[in-house]
């Protein structure tokens, strides 16, 4: 599926196959996994950016944002239910505008219970593997405001960047603050908290039309 | 220096260069700039780790790390201050027994302090660029209960791990919570926050009395 | 663009970059240049696609390919026309169905001339540079009977391959065929030129429209 | 063996190895392989060729190429007869003057012969699996004229080249025209077509010579 | 361990896994194995030198000396009392003031018998595998006159660089000699020869006191 | 050139480039400098060798030799006449068995003086930079008698193996002696250069009987 969020489109796909990571057999773990990958189409930019193949390898950027995602999305799913598979979840940015990695992560769990309601149909497992639903919304410090950021520019005058990843319950999955070269007050924290909260809620009413369609 | 973290050891330098990255010189950049990198020398696990070399490439939880060490002194850095210059903050792990990552920030600030004295008795820069103090402590939920975690081992049986950088002024420079495969609640969060902030006071405190030394 | 061919479906995007390969600039070689890359997505086959940085290097097959594109569209342009200018031609496939190449290459050519006219609208290039049109069909021989092969799926029946890269004139860019484990008679040749050809005629045409829009 | 073609020197040796590639064991697909390396030494080239290893990769052009004599070779192979067994062809340019890679099908063809002729003396294999012969000229479009061009320098004033592929009976097993930034009319093809089936009969000789002997 | 050597300083690890080398197990080759990495720290040397991931390839120089260090071992080592099992003997250089690599060995042969010892305690193993002593100097010619050479850095003005690697019975496990841009006489070499016994005699008796410690 | 030692056939090649490492122009070395590659065909084993563009990396020992025939040919070499110019010495085994690396070093010293002599005849260079001869062979103890090793099987029987670089007036450019998982004594070790000598003086009369040729 693709998700539109501002200018940004990240493609979410999700893919099951019949396999688990090697660490997974080494150590008898019982279960499934889900992993997901991450990429920006070369075009995705103002300014061409370079495919990750040319460069040789994978940024550090891309690694830290697919582990995130796929963190996020293991933290709603009960891996037991999935034995002996594994999802991919790829994301790869078709225009990037800001807020890549939480459209990402709210996109793929449309894209996860899609998937999964294709696979409960076919019987490919028994019982519903995500057990709670989740999004994510990136709220930052602009000129000294906290500001719920849906159209965020990474590289912008944002003084602070805080990403939320939470369920429709208000529990938290992942909570990532940074003040690149600035530091921030507990107060600041506690505004983009309950921004972050109000933009989840709507995010969650989102998924929950498109998944109802 | 050698920090040590109950039995977890990290060698913490810093070195300087008179250069700044390509990407400075090519966006007409002012000033200078701070890099770090983490790596777990091979008979720092029980089970010897091989090296980074010997499996190709450096792997995502390595490239994590060093980048929030690097963003953590960043944000108590002045780099205007640096004109031209580079630290370079080496993080080498001979002994893990978790917490290597909060470590190595608590025993890098010491470390860069530490050097910034030399170069400024020896007269290469004329104005200290380290405008606070940075530290770095992990808290956890282990069994529901929020606690403390100097001695934390990472693959160890807490349900919630929570780094916390935060200046000697009590304001933070990063903030990364994430309950992998489970959620937490506000209520915890909040725990947590309270908790690292004791966490914090101390270490100052220790950085304090060795600088003085 | 997306470019639909029967089932498959490849993004074309052209961007033009101010700078030239450096084996241009170390041979003092005029005008510019135009280079493709190729990448098949990683959900767009039926059993998902291990990305290309996950193997550490581009396969043989997506290399030729996107080697081929560049060619072909070369063909048809001046470069001299683009005076320290380079083209990037990306083709990335969303779903693969047969015919990913020959689909790419009459889709760039879309793409190309879409890019053209803004640049042109722009005033940052003179002259439109691109002097004659292309198309590319594959054909093939199933059971001996050679036909044209507009939703091919490349590792079917089809006991010869062979890709036609023409101008709407007639003349040829590129041909390549080949009887992986068979050989052809000049007798097959004739025939699937013949066919071929008749194939380029109606994609010039929908080429056109689409640029008419 | 070593092939000469004008100035053109290439090793041509050809291994048997009792294994066959892990895609044929994954699909149980039954009988041998052929594949084939190609690589240009560094002292072939009037300007020393740093080594792929140098590079850290293989260039396209070495990849393009020893997939197509790969793929010559197998198209007059019957796998089937090779049971389990694969047939490394090692192509190494010594001196470099055009032609390469139709001196290396050409030579190859004879190396594998005289491969199979020992295997079969030493009852390693049962049925002579090479069940054609084949060979590869260039021909190209030099100012206008077609020519055949067995001593053609790639890198020339040639407009068009074409590589041709045949078995002895007059057959194609591959047929690769490219007009690098020009084009070509059926006309053009034909001569092409003529002029290379004539130096394919000669080296079919050459090839019967070198066999007898 | 670690081992100081004028302003030298290496770290050298021995670790005892219960595997052997792949090719140890294709061939059936019994017993063990040991094996040695051998890496300069960043901040080794006066100008940083950058780790061997950032360069993506460990250098010549030091795959020599890994291989050194690992043969020295294995000469004194009976490799049949280790029964599936391999010794990793790991050196990581702190500081770098010449002779890292005789450094290593006198260490590493330390840290063996350490090794041997807890395993013997343990009943790891049955019987000491270690059955000879082993210790290492380099010797050298500057401005023409043969000298022991503890404190040797390596880009000195020595014109020749010997390295003996030694029992104490005084028999040669490794003997490499080299005059880099300089070649040099018998007779400089037996005087090299009487000066590196010396200077190995002495290494024993140091390695015995630090062992009966 | 082709040197045969046994059944060993080493292809030598000597190119001159005029370029300099870039350590010689950031650290304004002057003069020139001479470096040397080594690989063996995949053909030149009984099993074939994989290629090193195949493994992706150059293996230990092949690093190992390149370096030693570098080393050996620069001790014979005034690198100050060769003013802003780069000797490549290529060392491609096309047969081995045992011996490579000695007869890559005795054939290279050939190859190189035959260059010279071209870039003498051409006024490339002003005066022959070789100052000396090289040639080298390897002496080993076989069921403990030492014996001068021209055919030696390098994964053989062998119990000691030594490298014997010298010139022909008798000096030593490098000497490396190794019982690989045995001790020698100064007794045999006085046995195995004398042995060497002798071979020496053999392998000097032979070069120069091929370049009075």
């Amino acid at each position: 599926m693709l998700i539109r969020w501002g200018h940004t489109q990240v493609i979410c796909a999700v893919t099951c196959e019949e396999n688990v990571p090697r660490w997974m057999k080494e150590q008898n773990v019982e279960g499934g996994w889900l992993t997901a990958e991450y990429s920006m189409l070369p075009y995705s930019t103002l300014t061409r950016k370079s495919r990750d193949i040319s460069r040789g390898k994978l940024d550090g950027r891309s690694q830290e944002i697919q582990r995130l995602i796929g963190r996020s999305l293991r933290s709603v799913v009960d891996l037991k239910r999935l034995n002996g598979k594994t999802f991919y979840v790829d994301c790869d940015v078709l225009q990037a505008d800001g807020g890549t990695r939480t459209a990402s992560i709210t996109g793929s769990y449309v894209a996860l219970k899609l998937a999964v309601a294709r696979l409960l149909a076919e019987e490919k497992i028994q019982e519903d593997p995500v057990i709670k639903s989740v999004a994510a919304v990136s709220v930052g410090v602009i000129n000294g405001i906290p500001m719920l950021d849906l159209n965020y520019e990474e590289d912008s005058t944002a003084e602070v960047d805080m990403n939320l990843v939470m369920t429709s319950a208000g529990e938290f999955c992942e909570l990532q603050g940074t003040g690149e070269r600035i530091t921030f007050s507990p107060n600041d924290l506690q505004k983009m908290l309950d921004l972050g909260r109000e933009g989840i809620t709507k995010l969650n009413q989102l998924q929950e039309q498109i998944l109802a369609d």
